[in-house]
């Protein structure tokens, strides 16, 4: 078989596979996979350096399906190049336990690099896998050995061009140079509803030149038109590079190609027979790989074992020259702190003068920053405010890349995205801060590093209405409530300076997800330790503060955050009073419903039937606390514009409004 | 005084407000205000066409301070033009109860028409306000009878133009060609950590030439420049304009022009003398108008009543001309529905076969669509799945403008603030549809039109694991909790047909909010409603669907859109084993949470103890009405891929598993 044969013999495996995925599961998106095969075709054969036989090999080349729906060419090329992906996975395409999900799944999925379907995601957490790679080299690489030397690659889609979130990553990818990024675009010019030109008629590539992004326009099916455009890019040092390749949805089907109909729905089965009939491909086949194809993805083996064991040669040569680097990249790629890291963590004594959270939060940051060099991260451009800067550790730049800073802009939603690429990349610990307000900006990219496991932290401030005149546009109500109903992720909100040293220490020693810490603007007492439990107790989520002086409460007060330092004042008017009050912080109400019932009943007994919840958020969830006898003291509506403590007490949080209805509800609570 | 001297003297009484309101309230923004002031100065007085005496004028100029945070601007605008803005305001900036908040708040501040802050959702607002010109324009203009005859206007600044939202917006105003959309961008290259270099460098010109805008630059200190390019702007009909301008954060101010120090705290008093000093103001000034600049800025209320009364001449002459036209044009201005609407409103009788609520959804709306004009919508590329296309009723297009279908493309974000704006304009009823779970994208958009008190209906599918094979992505869980929380907004999830039906009708009836119908994917029975209570009853949130044949409910099952037929099924089988059981459809909590407590107990009595709510998404929120013996049975985890019959029993929601659970609850529950 000559070559050009054997490309498309390879490249019709891959369609055939895609559209027999679709069909045995009557439900998946034939079109794309069957037209975007050849660039997928070339790029995973020519260029992409990765081992199939171990997909965790740190310097393997980054490969993100942004167009998620296109699955069906993603697992057909991780199943012909040789991962742990079966045929018969395949064949059981979208179905319970299967590893073929309807979207690529980062963790169940072996070789998918990053979670994608909901578009522009993809786009902008290939961006973070860049700036990681960057990072990397410029902390570890030194004249010889490159331990970091590997390029990031994605395909994307119009629906992916679309998304705002793409607009944020791309933008700010053109600005920091990032020449190791290289996305191909799939420009079939067709979208759910029909025709792109229906909605989306810009000039695509005038707008990435003007994000400084190095622009090739190809035939989608020339396979030398697409290898030329990879290599020209992967001589672009310092641009990412965009390569538009026209190509047809449905290549290839005589019914469907150029059509919408073949975007999200089986081709069905004549078509499906019609298509093979026109690729030349026996029509009755299911499922079909041809030898002479798999022998040639499977290459993939050998060349990714010898790049790998080259790599790994180096990294054994590197470890002689460079014993403690080596030691520190060996430890990072293990995901360990440094030994002892939390001797170096802040402790805010008694006597401290009242402290935002947020400074104990810039506080914590600073005083780790030497010690744990993977901690990277940055702000939506509200670093002053968010007390995210990392002192003296330089701003990451096209021109400064062992900078540890990272200036997002005003790009929540890519910032969100590209945390977790730079997660997702490993040998980092990424955070990115924003005001508790934008939360709602870069909600759909937490929700994938939840799913997703991933180890970042969102350093939310701004927490409340709290935070004063700059009005109900900036302060957060319902956003708690949003963020703890979503699985995988905590969030942890901070009573005081010591809670938030506790806060990171949590975040950083579990790798299992992300964490929000959700910090005050307002100062905030620092709570006497000696007087009060310990803030380990967050670890557990909630923990009593104080008891009654004398036996059992009668009231139990629960707060988080700003509101605990109140709840304390509360409870010490109502001891006045003569009512014994059991305050319980609770910053972690994921951690606490973790908790064995018996710790729970320790800090929310039974006996006490009054149970009272103050925060200024949304009362949305609390009852679950609460009992049928509880009442939250809580900001069911929008705030106002006006000084946080103006706020505070007109909204009904101040000792005398709270003494008030707990004494109410302790009248009407059943003894 | 000649022009020139009051030219200036006119922006320096504007720089000198945003500084005194600053420095007075001790927190806001003064630089923006300082740097745009010229601009302003010259969008206000030379082209706005505007009545400051009657702020609802239906062919008043749009203008839209997308940069939010410089609101000073705005207010020292529309005190110096003649709204009722009294100076006491402008001396109560950013104080509980002032008409002065510490961003633009719609509904609060006469003439201001969308409030806004966080970035980027003012430019795409304007968008809608664009769009509804349009619409409105096509609709009733008539030869000699140009009712609808406006522009819109903003001003954007970096933090709006690095925001994905204005990227979308941006494609979707180039695609449409909006020509009476113009866009000043504030260029002062300041952002709050430090120089726009830092993170913002692309071509912003280059950009949006390549969305199809016509750009110019100009010295944002040049009226002649200025006055010119806006001439011009005026004159492309079929581009979107972005006039780029050059400017100084803080201009004037000797020590903190150009600083990022004068982007968000007052100058301090010192710096404030020296500002005034060096405009040539009295230094000891404050909040000093002098009459000069105050009789300039007031022609604005002669020209602008001048202009509404001959507008409201040629209204008087279009009622005679066409009276058909007038009266539609009438009732839309009301914000009335046309008379006897609902008895277009199809009615799903039993014998129905099972559907979809997306699909009733889009037979509502193409039942009302010719008796309703204003009702105009469409969705992020998502049409033939949300079912939001009107048939018949044309796509709105540069070309179509009578067309009331929006191909909003893959760009949820904007089209959340476009629903707004074309809301906010005023004279239609705008909807958009996207999956549930891709209401993370929009979710800040939301907010605000929740905020607004705007009448947007979003019509959200595939609303739980149900949707199936696309997997984890898609299938919202903690949506509908996080949706809940948002004060303002009232959700929607309907169990049927004709729950659907009365949705729409309580959506469209309603106009002090917005509302999110929450649609299935999957087929539902249509509930015979001979045996099932009416759905009207979804007016009030929560309603008895059947209660026990003989006596008190043991149990209580409170479900939601597709889980209320099961729970029915449950209820049937609890029955059969002698087990009395309530069936309740909560399809809104927020319209239930306003019920009188009466009606509240008799749909959940105290009497049964036990309550078990069946909803596949987050149990968060349920245990408010669970009490405490109560149960969710609900997803607190992420979905799958997998056929949705699959999921559903894999995941809990089966017949069986429910009535185990139900039977181990009763056996736990105190009678």
């Amino acid at each position: 078989m000559d070559g050009r044969n054997l490309d498309d013999l390879c490249i019709n495996t891959i369609r055939t596979l895609a559209m027999d995925m679709v069909e045995q599961a009557q439900s998946g998106h034939p079109g794309m996979p069957m037209g975007a095969a050849t660039m997928a075709y070339v790029l995973w054969t020519r260029f992409l350096r990765h081992n199939p036989a171990d997909p965790s090999w740190p310097d393997r080349d980054r490969f993100v399906l942004s167009a998620g729906h296109g699955c069906a060419l993603l697992y057909a090329l991780l199943h012909l190049t040789g991962y742990n992906l079966p045929l018969e996975q395949l064949e059981r395409f979208r179905q319970w336990g299967s590893l073929t999900p309807g979207h690529p799944e980062r963790g169940l999925v072996p070789g998918v690099e990053t979670t994608t379907g909901p578009l522009g995601q993809g786009f902008a957490s290939g961006v973070g896998m860049a700036i990681a790679e960057r990072m990397l080299a410029a902390r570890f690489n030194r004249p010889g050995y490159e331990l970091v030397n590997h390029d990031t690659y994605g395909i994307v889609s119009d629906g992916d061009l679309m998304e705002g979130i793409s607009s944020e990553a791309a933008s700010l990818a053109g600005h920091l140079k990032l020449g190791r990024l290289t996305y191909l675009y799939d420009d079939n010019r067709i979208t759910i509803e029909g025709s792109t030109s229906l909605s989306f008629t810009e000039d695509v590539a005038g707008r990435f030149a003007a994000y400084g992004w190095f622009v090739q326009e190809v035939n989608g099916n020339d396979i030398e038109q697409l290898t030329r455009a990879l290599e020209t890019a992967r001589f672009q040092h310092d641009q990412p590079s965009l390569i538009i390749a026209r190509t047809h949805i449905a290549y290839g089907s005589p019914h469907k190609q150029d059509s919408a109909a073949a975007h999200g729905a089986p081709l069905g089965a004549d078509e499906v027979r019609r298509t093979k009939e026109a690729l030349g491909w026996p029509p009755d086949s299911h499922f079909w790989v041809p030898p002479e194809a798999l022998a040639h993805f499977r290459l993939a083996r050998e060349c990714g074992a010898e790049g790998q064991r080259m790599w790994e040669q180096r990294l054994a040569e590197y470890r002689g020259a460079y014993p403690e680097l080596a030691s520190e990249w060996d430890r990072r790629q293990r995901g360990e702190l440094p030994k002892d890291w939390e001797a170096a963590l802040p402790v805010f004594g008694d006597a401290t003068a009242a402290v935002s959270t947020r400074e104990a939060s810039g506080q914590v940051l600073n005083s780790l920053a030497s010690l744990v060099p993977e901690l990277v991260g940055g702000s939506a451009d509200l670093a002053p405010s968010n007390n995210t800067y990392l002192k003296g550790e330089g701003e990451f730049s096209a021109t400064t890349p062992q900078g540890r800073n990272l200036h997002f802009g005003v790009r929540e939603h890519a910032m969100g995205a590209i945390l977790s690429g730079l997660a997702a990349h490993g040998g980092l610990r990424p955070y990115g801060g924003t005001f508790l307000v934008f939360s709602d900006y870069m909600r759909a990219a937490i929700r994938l590093a939840a799913m997703m496991h991933l180890p970042v932290v969102y350093v939310f401030t701004h927490d409340s209405i709290g935070l004063g005149e700059d009005g109900p546009t900036h302060q957060p109500v319902e956003h708690l409530a949003a963020l703890r109903a979503m699985p995988n992720l905590t969030v942890l909100r901070l009573a005081d300076a010591n809670e938030t040293v506790a806060a990171w220490r949590w975040a950083l020693e579990h790798r299992d997800g992300p964490t929000a810490l959700v910090l005050s603007r307002q100062k905030l007492p620092v709570l006497d330790r000696k007087v009060y439990a310990p803030a380990s107790g967050l670890e557990r989520g909630a923990y009593v503060l104080t008891r009654p002086a004398g036996g059992e409460p009668r009231l139990i007060l629960i707060a988080t955050g700003s509101e605990v330092s109140l709840a304390l004042a509360v409870s010490r008017e109502l001891e006045s009073r003569g009512v014994p009050v059991q305050v319980v912080s609770m910053p972690g109400w994921e951690l606490f419903a973790a908790q064995p019932p018996g710790y729970q009943k320790s800090v929310l007994p039974d006996s006490a039937a009054a149970r009272m919840s103050i925060e200024a958020g949304s009362s949305f969830g609390w009852h679950r606390w609460l009992g049928t006898h509880g009442e939250a003291v809580a900001l069911d509506r929008f705030g106002a514009s006006a000084p946080g403590e103006v706020l505070l007490e007109r909204l009904g949080f101040s000792v005398g409004a709270i003494v008030n209805r707990a004494l109410r509800l302790l009248e009407s609570t059943p003894q």
